[in-house]
C-alpha cells in the first residue's frame, strides 16, 4: 500500500492518503485500525451507490462498524444547499452525533459537499475522503476545500477543512465512462508539467497501461500526483500564495467551461487547452522553448474531446475577468518554464488575450 | 484600552480582544490599523441598527473604508439556514469577495450567525467581533464557535472559525433592556467559581457601580471574564477536554431553558439555578463547604428573574439525557470546590436526579 502523508501546518495532525487497488474491500479493516469511530454516515450519491456502497458497507459491518448511509442524486446540479439541508435533517434522524464520523464516497461533487456537511455538522464530524473518480482521486479529495454551489455560482459557500483519511482505490476506475476518465488526465498531466516532468515520461512510455485502467499503473500515477498536490497545499493551506500554481491551466480552462455554461467539456479537457495557452504565453515571456510548448500540444492530441469552438476573445475574457481569480485589477497568471517548473506572476489583459487568440487561431478548425 | 491576546494553537496568528469604553466611535481607527480589507460587510440585526450601526458606519467611512451593512430580523428564531442563505445572497448583491471583511455587530445571534457566514463564505472572510450584550462580551464572542439553529435543535449547524479581532464597548450595555443585562452576571458570576474568586469581591464591593453600569468598571469585569475564558479557549479550542469546564451550571441550566421551550428563563438566569444545582453535588462530593454555596445561593438572590417553576424531576432529566453532554451514557459534569477550581467529572443519573431534587426543594415556593 503507498501511504503518502499529509502534515498541513497548524492541524492537530498529519492525515494519510492510502493508495491501493482493492482498498475498498479492506475500507472497515483500515477504519477500525485508524479511527474510533464506531458508527459512520456515509455520503454518496446514487450511481457510486449502485456499484460501491455495498462493497464499503460490507466492509465496515465485518469490522463491527454501524453504517448510516445516505444516497443523494447525482450531479453537480445537486450540489447545492437544499441538497445539503437534506442531510442534516436526515443525519438527525438517523441520530448521527459527534461520536459519528462521515465517509464521502464518490467524485468531487460528493467530496465537496459532503466535506461541508462534515465541517459543519455540530460544527464538525471526522471525515474520511474515498474518493471513486480519477479527478477526485488526484485533485479534490487531497487539499481540504469543500464547497457547494449558490445559483450565481459555483463553491460560493464551502470551508477549509482537512479530512482524517483519504482512502484511494483505482479499481473503482473501472466502472468510470471513458471521457470521464481520459478527461481526468488533463489534471495529471498539470501536476507533470508544474513540479513533476518524470510523471510525463512514465505516462509516455507505458500510455498503453493507462489505456487499459491498470490498477497497479494507475496507483502509482495517483500516487505521484498526491505527492505533489500535498506539497503545495502543505506550504499553503489557505490558497493564498503558492497553491495558485495548481491553478496551471484553469484561468483560460474555466473560462472555456463557463462560455459553454459547463455543459461542453469536461472540466480536464478544458484545462488542457488553458495549459496550452499558458505555455504559450509562457514561450512569448521566454520561460518555455517552443518544443516544450509542443509535448504540451502532444498530450492535447492525445486525449479525445469535443472540438474547440469558435469563441470570441471578448467572451472568454469576460469569463476571466468576472472570476474570483482577478484581484486588485491585477490577474495572477501560472507560467511554467521549463516543463516542472511553475511561475506566479502578474500579467496584462493584452497578454491574456493574445493567448487566447493564439489558442484559438491555433485548434478551431 | 484594555488588550487581551488570544492565542489559539495550530491558529496562524493571536488575535487581540480589546475592551474600551466608546471604542464603536474609533472602531475605523482600530480597523485601519489593523486590518487590510477597505470595504467591510456589516451583519447586524434592526435593533442594534438602530442605535449602532450609524456610529459604526461613520467612524469606518471616516477612516476611508467602504461598507456593506446587512440587517436581519432580530431574534434567535431568525439564527436559521434560510437567514443565512439569504445574507449570502445579499453579500453577492452587494459584490462582496474574499477582499472583504465580516463585521459581526449585535448579540449572541448575530455573532453565532454572521461567523458561520464568515466562516463559510466563498470559504472564509475575515470576522471581527463587536458584541453588544453584555452575555455576548464575555462569552459568545471569545471561543470561536459559530451556529446556527435548524428546526430540531440549536447550534446543531456551525463551524470553529476564529476572529480576526474583538471589539467590545461596554456603553453599548446602556441600550439594553434591565433583565438581560443583569442575566448575563450568571456567566459572569461562573467564571468567578470556576477560576477567578477575586472576581467576585469586586461585584460584591462594587455591586452599585454594576447598578449604574459604569462602564469603566464594566470594561474591568469583561476583561477579567474574556481572560479566563481565552485560556481555557486557548487549552482546548475544539471543546473536547478542558472547555467542557465553561459548562459549569449549564448541564441543569439548559435543561431549565428546554423544558420551558426558552421563553421563560433568560440563559443567565437558568445557569445560576444550575450552578447552585452543581454546588449542591459539589458539597455532597466533598469539594465545596456548605458556606460556598451559600455564597452562590447569595448570587442567586441578587439578580431578579422569574421563580422556579415546580418541574419534574424526570422531565428535566429527559432533556439532560437527549442533550449532547450525555457521550457514551456517561455524563460528564462541572463541579466546582473550592470556589475557583473546576472539576470535570463523570456522575450518575441518581446523583443528578438527586441535585435537581434539592434544587427544585429549596427554590420552588
Amino acid at each position: 500500500m503507498v501511504t503518502i502523508p499529509v502534515q498541513i501546518p497548524r492541524q492537530p495532525a498529519a492525515y494519510d492518503v492510502l493508495i491501493e487497488p482493492h482498498l475498498l474491500h479492506r475500507l472497515g479493516e483500515v477504519l477500525k485500525a485508524r479511527i474510533r469511530c464506531e458508527r459512520t454516515v456515509i455520503i454518496t450519491d446514487v450511481n457510486v451507490a449502485r456499484w460501491y456502497l455495498p462493497i464499503v458497507e460490507n466492509s465496515l459491518h465485518a469490522h463491527g462498524m454501524h453504517t448510516i448511509p445516505i444516497v443523494v442524486p447525482a450531479g453537480e446540479d445537486h450540489k447545492t444547499l437544499d441538497t445539503v439541508r437534506w442531510i442534516y435533517e436526515t443525519m438527525l434522524d438517523r441520530g448521527t452525533d459527534r461520536s459519528c464520523a462521515v465517509i464521502a464516497l464518490g467524485g468531487g461533487v460528493i467530496g465537496d459537499m459532503s466535506g461541508f456537511v462534515a465541517a459543519t455538522y455540530m460544527r464538525g464530524l471526522p471525515l474520511v475522503q474515498v474518493p471513486t473518480t480519477l479527478l477526485a482521486q488526484v485533485d479534490a479529495a487531497i487539499g481540504g476545500k469543500t464547497g457547494v454551489n449558490l445559483p450565481r455560482g459555483k463553491n460560493l459557500v464551502g470551508a477549509f477543512y482537512q479530512p482524517i483519511l483519504v482512502a484511494v482505490d483505482p479499481e473503482t476506475l473501472d466502472t468510470l465512462p471513458d471521457r470521464i476518465y481520459m478527461a481526468a488526465f488533463g489534471e495529471v498531466i498539470k501536476y507533470g508539467c508544474i513540479q513533476d516532468p518524470a510523471l510525463l515520461d512514465m505516462l509516455e512510455r507505458q500510455w498503453s497501461r493507462i489505456r487499459t485502467r491498470d490498477p497497479d499503473f494507475l496507483a502509482e500515477i495517483i500516487a505521484r500526483c498526491v505527492t505533489v498536490k500535498a506539497a503545495v497545499v502543505q506550504a499553503d493551506e489557505y490558497d493564498t500564495g503558492r497553491r495558485q500554481i495548481l491553478n496551471f491551466g484553469h484561468t483560460i480552462g474555466h473560462a472555456l467551461e463557463a462560455a459553454t455554461a459547463y455543459t461542453v467539456y469536461q472540466h480536464g479537457e478544458a484545462i488542457l487547452w488553458g495549459m496550452w495557452a499558458a505555455g504559450w504565453l509562457s514561450v512569448q515571456k521566454g520561460y518555455l522553448s517552443p518544443e516544450e510548448l509542443g509535448a504540451i500540444e502532444h498530450w492535447i492530441e492525445r486525449i479525445p474531446k469535443p472540438t474547440l469552438r469558435r469563441f470570441k476573445v471578448d467572451q472568454l475574457w469576460y469569463h476571466i475577468a468576472v472570476d474570483k481569480k482577478v484581484r486588485d485589477q491585477t490577474l495572477h497568471f501560472i507560467l511554467v518554464g521549463p516543463i516542472g517548473r511553475a511561475r506566479v506572476e502578474p500579467v496584462t489583459e493584452t497578454e491574456v488575450r493574445a493567448a487566447i487568440t493564439a489558442l484559438l487561431e491555433r485548434f478551431v478548425e
